[in-house]
Formats: structure tokens, C-alpha cells, sequence
């Protein structure tokens, strides 16, 4: 069991050995608890066979939203991306999950993400805007431009998320990097 | 001389106390090079009287520099700030240091900065462009505004730094607001 925790993210095997300890003297309560929420989602969570997110629905609650905007596609990483994407709120449109990114390191190829399943989505119509929105590291920018020079063929806009300041980011404690790109994209002031 | 070193940034009373006995053994030697390093500077420095950097020369390297544009005017609100920015290389104008940034809570005013002096300036002419690159917190962007505002009166063109993912920045562990803006002020792939 130690083991097995100590895989979770954020916990090592000290904190996993002391959870350990703690859920064997709550055998009868939290580890019960523990057990059945744990076969609850076993059970539950499917993956959504459109976009790839996680979720207790095939096609998952996004997918299925007639609000959302069909004609807006963004482009992820991963369903965790997903998430934190849509918490921020501000994109209406539907998704589409990488499983990954490209990596020549850990031997990651077009053929091992869910990039057939994005062309096939976008050739089958009604998208206007495809949002590439892979994280700002090299491999996140080496698949965006992977998926950018794919897309070429369709009649898509191919937007990709700003790159610059972060929101409470002083100048004085930035890499020269990010800084050079907030200046290299600086914009008309509104 | 406790006191006085544990005022610099970065450096607590404790770690001033562990300074002060190291430069006291080394009194013949390393306190003798400080003093003469800091007493250098102290005669040294002065604040450029056109953009109010901080250099051995007034006008300052940059102001004198005639390679750089003078058509580019980048306002920034302290010297370190235009020091961080010079280091990314990507800037070839000229700088303006207000010497803070608006601030209610801090009784900071518009006649506080070198706000009439950036006026003088633009007014002065031969200036295109005036980038705002404040800082993306609350004060820096309310100082932006209101200079924008100011600045509206001028035949310039006025931009401000790109908001947006910072380098190596994964969206999973980015926060809401960095995250929103990212998306809204989403760009096509060139």
C-alpha cells in the first residue's frame, strides 16, 4: 500500500508511509470510504471517445453542451491542460486531447497522439478556429508547430495562445526569455 | 554595521551577523576592497538626467548610444526593470524610468513619477512608438492606464507588453487569470 501511494503525485514515501499508518488505524472508517470512492470512479469515468477528456459520460459533459461553441477547437496536451484551461473560463468552444506531447527523448511519435482523430474532426467541417494550446515548453512548441504545418491543408484559422507577462509578473524577476517575448509581442494599447 | 547589511535585500539579521564577523577577520583585505568598490560607486554613479537610469555617465551608455532608436520610447517603472528588459536584447529604443508606479495604498501620485518629464519628451518629438511595460500587477497596470490616457494627446503609437504563458510555462500549474489572458489574447501561428 505504501508503495502504491507513493506514486501519487506531491506525496513521497515518508508522507505515503504516514497516510499508511493513518488510514490502517481508520481501517473501519476512512479506508472504507476510501475504497468505495475509489471503485466509484473505477467504475464511472470513461474516457470521452470525441475529445479525449475524462469524464462520467461518453461523450463527456463538453462534448455534449449544445451552448459550447462547435466552431472553435482547442488543442491540448492533456486532460489535466483541459481542466485548468476551462476553469479560467473564457473559452466557449470545444476541445481535443493530444495524450502527450511530441518527444524525440522519450521516443513520443505523431503516431502515438490522437492527431488522426484531430484531422478527422476538422475535415469533417463546421470548425473555424483550431487554438493550439500546448504548454511554453520546447516540446509543447515543437507539437504545436508539428500540428500547425498538418493543419495548412484545411480552411481553419490556426491560433496559438499568447506568450508573455503572467499575471502578477514583475518585470525585474523574469527570464530574459519570457521577457523578450512580451516585448517581441507587445500590442496596441486598447 | 550589522544594521546596515542586514537592510540590503536578500539579506536577514542573521546572515548579516555571519558577513559582518567574516569582513571583520578580514578586516586588512576584503573590508579595505569593499569600502574602496563602494566608495568608487558612491562617487561614481549618477542618475541620467533624460531617462533616469543609473550609470558612470550623464547622459547615460544608452541615451548616448546613437545606434538605438529614438523612435522607440520603452517606459518602465524602476531601473532594475530597465535593466532586466536590456538583458533580453530584443529592444534597440530608448527608456524612461518613472521611479515607481501609482499606488493608493502607498500615497503614491502622478507628480511622485517622472510622468511631466516622459510628457516633455514625447512632446518633444521624433518619438513613434511608447511601449508601457509595467509590471502585471494591480498598481503597474493602473500606472499603464493612466499613462495611456496621458499619452493619448500625442501623435504616438502606444503599446504594451505581451500578457500571456510565460517561457517553460505548463497550463496545468498556471493560474486562472495568466491562463485567461493567454486565451483571450490568443494570436494566429505564423
Amino acid at each position: 500500500m505504501t508503495a502504491a501511494l507513493s506514486r501519487l503525485p506531491g506525496l513521497g514515501p515518508r508522507s505515503a508511509r504516514r497516510a499508511v499508518l493513518w488510514l490502517i488505524k481508520r481501517r473501519e472508517t476512512a479506508l472504507v470510504q476510501l475504497l468505495d470512492a475509489l471503485g466509484a470512479v473505477q467504475g464511472a469515468l470513461v474516457e470521452c471517445e470525441v475529445c479525449g477528456n475524462i469524464d462520467t459520460h461518453d461523450p463527456c459533459a463538453i462534448c455534449a453542451d449544445p451552448r459550447r461553441d462547435m466552431r472553435a477547437l482547442c488543442v491540448v496536451e492533456e486532460v489535466a491542460d483541459l481542466w485548468a484551461l476551462d476553469r479560467a473560463r473564457l473559452f466557449t468552444g470545444k476541445y481535443h486531447v493530444l495524450g502527450g506531447r511530441l518527444s524525440a527523448l522519450d521516443g513520443v511519435r505523431p503516431e502515438d497522439l490522437a492527431i488522426d482523430r484531430l484531422l478527422a474532426r476538422v475535415e469533417q467541417g463546421g470548425v473555424d478556429e483550431v487554438v493550439l494550446a500546448m504548454n511554453a515548453t520546447l516540446e509543447g512548441q515543437t507539437t504545436a508547430h508539428y500540428l500547425a504545418e498538418r493543419l495548412e491543408a484545411f480552411p481553419v484559422r490556426i491560433t496559438q495562445l499568447a506568450h508573455g507577462l503572467p499575471v502578477g509578473g514583475e518585470l525585474d524577476y523574469l527570464d530574459e526569455g519570457t521577457l523578450a517575448q512580451a516585448i517581441r509581442a507587445r500590442r496596441p494599447v486598447a
